[in-house]
């Protein structure tokens, strides 16, 4: 299969060429990886094609609004799509079915590595939705309520409520006008931003129970086990996010989460703000990441694993200083 | 003195013909004031006037930046500006030397008391910050990168990073605009939502060991109590927001906040969604409040306070059923 980079008027131009489309989400499928395939899949229709989103794995209770009022179309797919798949890994289970097999592929990850015939990746866009709406507007389409809630699930959760600081101007006028369209944003906001699992309250208060500062408050270090994620019954998606407590502190430039992942066993999250550099300090320990997060694995007993981690985040306090 | 409400535009030719201002802010001043405060105040000095801000207790450090490179200034004002001010009771400390003393106010709340002799109040914008940009254009004045800062955080901090129902598409223009000038958007972003004080850490651990569900997990209740507050060093901004946590709990429909106040004397905060009304909850003990949010006090033992408000949200569930 040849691979090539692709314009979005590429990809629209074939895609109006093709008839019956599958769409597939990246495994473990957030709103962005939603929201781009709804979006997407209710456009085609609109114009005449046959589509389908092919979720991979469930769909989340959160994300059935994306569905809503869809009806089933029974066909045979043609043309394949995939949105905000960064490398054909992510394929996940659909691998068996879709592998080799991707025609289009519209995504917004820099390390994007093609596996599609055809593929479009725009970084600078802090959602893939937001590639999916010059898309949409290129096919044709016009963007109604359904699908302008789809598009700003992507952006909302892929910007952290446009908190995060891969956020753009274009992003800010793009939201401008799907909440002119009438989409749901606040009650998106308030579903995606507002809600916490009962599991996850737990696991939040057992987690800050864990607590401890060091160097002056610099650095602060939370640690879970899997005896604490058994007891409040916190599952993956609660676990998700509680790296970024520690750095939360007012004061804390290093902000450490332990996780144990099995026997002696632990996987370390480091997350730093100035000068101090989070890859810095897990290379020490085989990992990496970039300069504001970072990762390693560390083996030996909790204590020992908590006593590393803060003695390399010290040296770099001091290095940085 | 004579109190109408003005256009922008009035608003605008009065102070392009007054000189040496001085500009208010509301008591307790938040990030929609001081940046109003702010931006109104680098505005008039670009434009050849002399003012400065007035800020209304102390300036937060987190709010320093605001007045990044401004230079002190010398003179008696003759004109003076409120902003983000709904009523006079909100000067605060202020009244003495500015009550009844305030020529122009520039305010977003609907409820908004004229106590001015100018009075422009604009209730659709999200943050005062908006009605400011609109009014700097006005006189003017070029939006620059230090103004930008200050008008974005008004922006952010009146819409909970852009989360709330208050927030509009021309809130989302406005902080594209002042993205493109350069805004330090994620920075404000970062401090402003991505930081918390240990103490507010230590009160949200101590809160969530309160936590208990009620009537099959549609109701949850937290607590706090003097000692916690002691104990843990939160202060009044520390406690800020700890209302939001009950109803956040996914299921959850009715979220209560019980604090004490007083020997025996509890303040309630309760907050709804869909159709389960806490005006209505608050309304038998004496309280009230919108739809979605109410508040009252009661008194008795923590016991008797916790069962008499979860006795009340249980009949407003079945009420509503």
């Amino acid at each position: 299969m040849t691979m090539m980079m692709n314009s979005l008027n590429e990809i629209s131009e074939y895609l109006k060429k093709a008839d019956n489309f599958a769409i597939l989400t990246h495994k473990y499928p957030d709103g962005d990886t939603l929201g781009s395939a709804f979006a997407l899949c209710r456009a085609l229709r609109q114009i005449g094609k046959r589509a389908k989103v092919i979720v991979n794995g469930s769909l989340a209770g959160k994300f059935r609004y994306l569905e809503n009022g869809m009806e089933d179309q029974i066909f045979e797919y043609e043309a394949v799509v995939a949105v905000d798949i960064a490398s054909a890994s992510l394929l996940g289970d659909l691998e068996d079915e879709f592998g080799g097999k991707v025609d289009v592929s519209v995504d917004h990850h820099g390390m994007n590595v093609p596996f599609a015939k055809m593929t479009y990746v725009n970084e600078k866009a802090a959602a893939n939705t937001e590639n999916v709406y010059f898309l949409i507007k290129l096919l044709g389409a016009r963007i109604d309520r359904d699908i302008a809630n789809c598009l700003y699930t992507g952006i909302c959760t892929d910007t952290g409520c446009f908190k995060f600081s891969n956020v753009t101007s274009d992003t800010m006028r793009i939201a401008a006008e799907l909440m002119d369209i009438g989409c749901d944003s606040s009650e998106i906001n308030r579903v995606m931003f507002d809600t916490k699992s009962l599991a996850r309250i737990k696991i939040e208060r057992a987690v800050l129970d864990t607590l401890t500062l060091h160097c002056g408050e610099k650095i602060a270090v939370i640690h879970t086990t899997m005896q604490m994620e058994k007891e409040t019954g916190a599952g993956e998606s609660d676990m998700d996010g509680l790296a970024a407590i520690p750095r939360q502190i007012e004061g804390v430039v290093i902000g450490i989460t332990v996780k144990e992942k099995g026997d002696n066993y632990y996987r370390v999250s480091v997350r730093t703000v100035g000068d101090y550099s989070a890859a810095e300090i897990c290379k020490a320990f085989g990992g990496g990441g970039h300069h504001a997060a970072g990762g390693c694995s560390l083996e030996g007993t909790l204590e020992q694993v908590r006593e590393k981690i803060i003695e390399a985040a010290e040296k770099e306090l001091k290095r940085a200083c």
